[in-house]
Formats: C-alpha cells, sequence, structure tokens
C-alpha cells in the first residue's frame, strides 16, 4: 500500500484486530480486561483496558399529569446524593424493557403499560463495552409497594416534565445517561406541547 | 432514632461514611478502588468499587456556517468506530476550556477564540468519581496541523448543526458524554434559529 498514511483526515479509520484478551481484574459489578490489538495496516499493537459489565437501562416515567418519577439516592462513584430516572443493571437474558419496569417497580413502586425505548447509547466507547438502553414509560400510575435492594434507600419525587428539563439545563441533574433520555424524548414533548396550545392543530 | 426507618421514599438519604479506600487494581488510564462505608444510621457496611481516573472534556466545535467539527475513530471499548465530537483527558492542573482547545487543536487542528463551559456532568455517579466538562466553541477555524497520538487515527468531517441532531436522534451518535454536549446546547441553537427566521424580533 504505498500511498497509505496514518494521517489521512478524509479516510475512514481501520478496525484494529484483536490478538488477545486477559482479564486484568473482576469485580462484582465490571471486569476489567485487557484487549491486545493490531493495527491492520501499520502492524503496530497497543495494549487497551476495557470495562466490561451488563448492559444497563433507565426509564423516563410520566404520569398521566406529565410529572416524571424522579429518585435521589447517594451514590459511592462521586460520594454524594443524585436525581435521576430510575434504572439499573440488566439481568441475565432479560429485554431492555422487562427490565426498564422491574427497576421503576422496585425502585418506586410505579408501574405502566405504556413503555417503549427511546434509544441506546454506549456509556463510553473508548473504555467499556456496554449498552445503555433508554426507555419511556407513559400512564406511570403507582401501583406497587417498592421493594429497595439492602443498600437502597431513595427519595422518591414526582416532578413537572418542564422543571426536569430545567433542572438538567441548572445542573441539578448530572447523571450523563439521564441526561441522555432527557434528550431524546424532548423532540416529542415539544411536540406534545404545540399540541396542547394549539389543540385543533 | 425510634422513628427512622430505612424506607422512607418522603426522606433525603443518608450520605455513608468511608471507613477506608483501598486500590483494588490499576491501569494506566483509571484506577478501580475499594471504599467500604457504612450506613450512618443503620451501621451496616460494604465495599463500593470505583472507578478513578482523571476528568475528561469534550468540545463542540461550531465554524461559523454553523458547522459541526466531528471527528470519528476506533474505540477499543466497544470494538468499532464512533462519531463524535473531539475530547479526551485533562492533563494534571489544565483548565476544562484549556483541555478543550487542546484536545480540539490536536485532533482536528482547529482552534476558537470563543470558547465557554456549557455545563459538567458525571459519567456515571454510581461508579465513577470523575467529571465530564463540555465546552462550545463558536467560530471555530482551521488554523492548525492535526497533532494525533501514535494510537489515534481520526476522519473529520464538518457537519451541519441540524443533522448532527438528526445523528443524535437516528442512533447515529451514541456517546453517551457528546449527547450531553448537544442536549445542552440546544437551546441556545433553537433561540439563535428563531432569530434568524425573524430577524427584527
Amino acid at each position: 500500500m504505498p500511498n497509505w498514511s496514518q494521517h489521512d483526515p478524509g479516510r475512514k479509520p481501520e478496525h484494529w484486530e484483536t490478538l488477545s484478551q486477559k482479564n486484568f481484574a473482576s469485580s462484582p459489578i465490571f471486569d476489567v480486561v485487557t484487549h491486545r490489538c493490531r493495527h491492520p495496516k501499520l502492524g503496530h499493537e497497543g495494549d487497551f483496558y476495557v470495562l466490561e459489565s451488563r448492559d444497563w437501562v433507565n426509564i423516563l416515567a410520566l404520569t398521566p399529569e406529565k410529572q416524571v418519577v424522579l429518585v435521589n439516592q447517594f451514590r459511592f462513584g462521586i460520594g454524594d446524593t443524585s436525581w435521576e430516572i430510575p434504572g439499573g443493571v440488566m439481568e441475565a437474558g432479560e429485554e431492555p424493557i422487562a427490565a426498564a419496569l422491574r427497576e421503576l417497580k422496585e425502585e418506586t413502586g410505579y408501574t405502566s403499560n405504556q413503555v417503549e425505548l427511546l434509544g441506546k447509547v454506549r456509556p463510553n466507547p473508548a473504555i467499556q463495552s456496554n449498552t445503555c438502553y433508554l426507555a419511556l414509560a407513559k400512564d406511570a400510575q403507582k401501583t406497587e409497594a417498592i421493594d429497595w435492594d439492602h443498600h437502597e434507600e431513595l427519595e422518591i419525587k414526582l416532578v413537572d416534565i418542564d422543571q426536569v428539563y430545567a433542572m438538567a439545563f441548572r445542573g441539578e441533574i448530572f447523571h450523563s445517561l439521564v441526561l441522555d433520555a432527557l434528550m431524546l424524548y424532548q423532540p416529542e414533548w415539544e411536540k406534545l406541547k404545540a399540541r396542547r396550545r394549539s389543540p385543533s392543530a
């Protein structure tokens, strides 16, 4: 490949070959795996550390009054509390929507018969292999008792969705994956508001 | 505390006390640290695994024509390519805006004299201690040569910002932290578009 240059910003990047994978460290919630990879054109190799864990899910649950079910909990990563939408780790073999409804029910006691997938994102393509699914529940109702894990202790609050967006823009909601769900729902919410303003349209 | 119950969804969650921290595993880009924590009221303890790394930054760079500087690169976490805005790891002592401009220049050769902070988010409050700063550069211009790291190989493209939002909603941009930057810029972009439609307003 006489004309092949590494520094061509107009060309699609090559896909590196994985030569081997080695477990570097295992914790109960994720593994750190070393991927030994080789650039297919340049031939140079490197070790890349990847955090491998189950897929995640979160759920934007709206009541009939267009309030969002928010939960506040102590988060050990940041050593502080954080207002979020319900979510968690998917179980083996579980479908995203079933997992989202399970987390919603366990954390808040809310259920819904109108659930759909808003989208899916990668928490960090550079170092994490998993996917986070973002679900939307309409007509969420409090029908069940809460069912918290041993370490869970949540404050639950219903907040008008426009206020939830305001919290996000003020930095009071700062979990990246929660912001993603709010972003992907925004066009539908704007359409709904426009219809409410001009019901004959 | 006779009336204190763990299961009170109307009460603020307690802040756990950190009893000790122990390094569990170190890789070149992050450490996994075990936090031994105790609930201040219930007294029960647990080990919580926290991924500790430097803070991150990304930058939404807009040209005078309202195009976004996008980069596509192979990402080892997902084993695939990903369209993103420029970004990376902040250096020790570096300010967020300086880091954002450095990453923009190194990855794409673009610079800007109009940079501000859009906001900051927590990549994952549950398991990560760091912050990701989101920067906005206006009037970005290609003034420098690209300066890629040994393993970097990027495809660079200018895309109209409305098309960038369309890519996000279609799932073609899926990096959670890139979507956060797009979300936090959206109100300003909508205002700017409204002004362009009614210049006398």
